[in-house]
């Protein structure tokens, strides 16, 4: 009884390859999940796309770029509005950090500068609407206005919430005239965190969440610092050429409502638009998510920089929504549904409700403010993830892998079917009433 | 001393996020290496792209969708010199196996046979050549017909040779006339492997080692078998689709030879072709390394199932040629560089160059041949590969990401290089000479 592999002059000349039973890595059984070099491959077919886009523009125009826009941003007179705008939010938040102030001082009548704050950070939400329907500044610049509105309005009623917390402690303290020692988890203490520059950090920060005391780091990396820079500069380039090049072609295409083409053309042109729209998306994801917010962090020696989680091993869309945007995930957990729930006694259910409620009305704020059109195409599309959710859940159930797929799918296609119904509706008031 | 987030009161009604010094996922530094997410992403725009061609295609041309490649292949006569080559092959194989009858019975005057296989193993490279340089078949079934050639020779060559080594331990265990037991790592032993059933069965086998026993599966499990072949039928038509929408354009604005282009013009077509490219050779990975092999193996109830090692996280170009086609890789480990290593005492650059240069020529020969045209530019591409090596593993050095990247762009860039040189020397072939 004689076998090959087992006499040690065969091991030594020709050592047999171990075959044993084992599993291909992509089969799912096979529990592998290393896949960071494809996360490099994207890289790479973004560098060289872009590297095509750029020769290929200049063998077909020459070299027409001009760095003329900073000057044209100047002459353009329906940008200074949004300028303006953007200048205008210091008045609601050094009125805000007065209130405070006054709060802090007096004991006894308190309900009228509550009441006094309420309207103060509402008016931040209202005014930009007021303001861009008269001044009807270009739509772009509106947008960086609303989307800074919007950040600001979320941080002061973190800034206030937790001030108000803070003081209620320290009412019941002096209450139960109670002298036990209070471990801080900070050097900065209640009243001595309200100052312009504590405020301005806070509003300057990564962050929604107010706290007293931010995780900071030593130093200032330089290098870090330079490539996150650098990365802004390229991606945005790239978004900007993408969009011009890719996008702006499709869009054209578009000369009629949607309703006069056939279900089959309408389908076509989704599925034009989605790739080259979601390759924009995942840059802008990347752009301001990573590079910029850890730019920032940066600079401001801001230690933490968990601004997303893991959202794109997502297996349903819940799980998305709750890791995709680490900063308002924490905030709408902190400032909504953790008070609705533990304090006003409201169903988990319908405490998640009212999150995607106030979310889907800031998607549809950031949108039809600067549009100066109020139509429900973003509402709807942050609405419709509940029921989607429910249905993308019951995918998960069976599989993990389609549950992600499924969340995809939905990734890439909701936004494309918005923004044709924007477009449709632009083309009606633009072009059509005029 | 009050701070906000140390009160029982603060803590159950508002639960601050827990705000800690954290790294962003993305970085490099966080460790973080989970992306299965991204494997499904190109899944879904690989879905969504192609959904998108046929939606296009069908507006387009109308459904033109015919049914009549049997048809064609049956009328085309170029077809028909391609399938008398694929099925002559049977005589060379069965002539190896008579050989290695004698070969088993005899024990004197083994060296003429031994000549005999030599001479019949190196007819099945060369007999392809002088058939279809004589027949001139169409380059598509010349080109399947090679393959077949070529894996024929190098399933050959493992089987001679460890029923070469069978032999061997079998004259020096008489010689030694010792009797000791010897346990067998399966129930076929040397010469009971020996029959047309056993090495049919090796031919057909998604391997290119030849053992005595393969590792075997239990069942054929029949959704595995659907889903792969469904894989097949839909990645195949995609790539089909792929090359006509994609590749073909690009290949036909090729009008003169490279050299009468300026170079902006050539790097705009090769990075143009290069992405398409990339992608149809992913499919291509794909859809051979994991479906069909799986597949063939699924119904032999081949057990190792091993056919590819995880080459997207390669860091360096040797990496990713030890671990992109585990069966070559194997097969030159076992009979090429370990034989000339410890055998031969040959040193271990020398056999990996050897091992390189064996893997030029067969790439060369698989294009050449069918292409009826000698030319560098396959086996230059795969020379390359040592130095170009050399230089990636200082990149990897520096940084592993980069390694990895580096490894992409060479992929990406390299393949498209080598068509565009071929298609030029056809060109000059085909339109300039005739």
């Amino acid at each position: 009884m004689i076998s090959v592999s087992d006499t040690p002059l065969h091991r030594s000349s020709m050592p047999s390859p171990a075959m044993i039973e084992r599993p291909s890595l992509l089969s799912a059984s096979s529990g592998y999940e290393n896949y960071r070099g494809f996360l490099n491959l994207l890289y790479v077919i973004l560098g060289i796309g872009s590297s095509h886009l750029v020769i290929e523009n200049i063998l077909k125009y020459g070299l027409l770029v001009e760095f003329d826009w900073p000057l044209r941003f100047l002459k353009d007179p329906t940008n200074w509005p949004s300028v303006f705008l953007i200048l205008l939010i210091n008045l609601f938040i050094l009125f805000q950090y007065w209130l405070e102030i006054q709060l802090m001082k007096v004991t006894s009548v308190k309900k009228l500068f509550i009441f006094f704050e309420i309207i103060n950070v509402s008016l931040i939400l209202i005014f930009p609407v007021i303001y861009i329907h008269h001044r009807q500044p270009n739509a772009v610049g509106a947008f960086v206005a609303v989307c800074l509105y919007s950040i600001v309005f979320l941080k002061l009623v973190s800034y206030t919430h937790i001030n108000y917390r803070c003081r209620l402690v320290l009412l019941r303290k002096k209450h139960d005239e109670t002298n036990s020692v209070v471990i801080s988890n900070g050097p900065i203490v209640y009243p001595n965190n309200l100052t312009i520059k504590n405020l301005y950090y806070f509003l300057l920060a990564p962050t929604l969440c107010y706290e007293l005391n931010f995780p900071r780091t030593q130093r200032i990396r330089k290098t870090f610092l330079c490539r996150r820079f650098g990365e802004i500069l390229v991606i945005s380039s790239l978004q900007y050429c993408l969009g011009q090049q890719w996008i702006l072609p499709i869009l054209r295409t578009l000369d009629r409502p949607l309703h006069h083409y056939s279900i089959l053309e309408n389908i076509e042109r989704l599925l034009r638009l989605a790739l080259p729209n979601h390759l924009i998306w995942l840059l802008l994801f990347y752009v301001y998510f990573h590079s910029t917010l850890n730019l920032l962090a940066e600079l401001l020696c801001f230690g933490d920089r968990l601004f997303y989680r893991d959202w794109w091993n997502a297996t349903d869309l819940y799980e998305f929504w709750n890791r995709w945007n680490t900063s308002v995930y924490d905030f709408c957990k902190r400032h909504v549904y953790h008070p609705l729930v533990d304090h006003y006694g409201f169903s988990r259910s319908l405490g998640t409700l009212i999150v995607f409620v106030i979310s889907a009305f800031f998607h549809e704020y950031l949108i039809s403010v600067p549009l100066r059109m109020i139509r429900p195409w973003s509402f709807l599309a942050m609405i419709l993830q509940l029921p989607m959710g429910l249905a993308v859940r019951r995918v998960k159930n069976e599989n993990k892998t389609y549950g992600n797929i499924a969340v995809w799918v939905s990734l890439i296609l909701i936004q494309p079917i918005a923004i044709l119904l924007y477009i449709q509706d632009l083309f009606y008031r633009d072009f059509v009433k005029h």
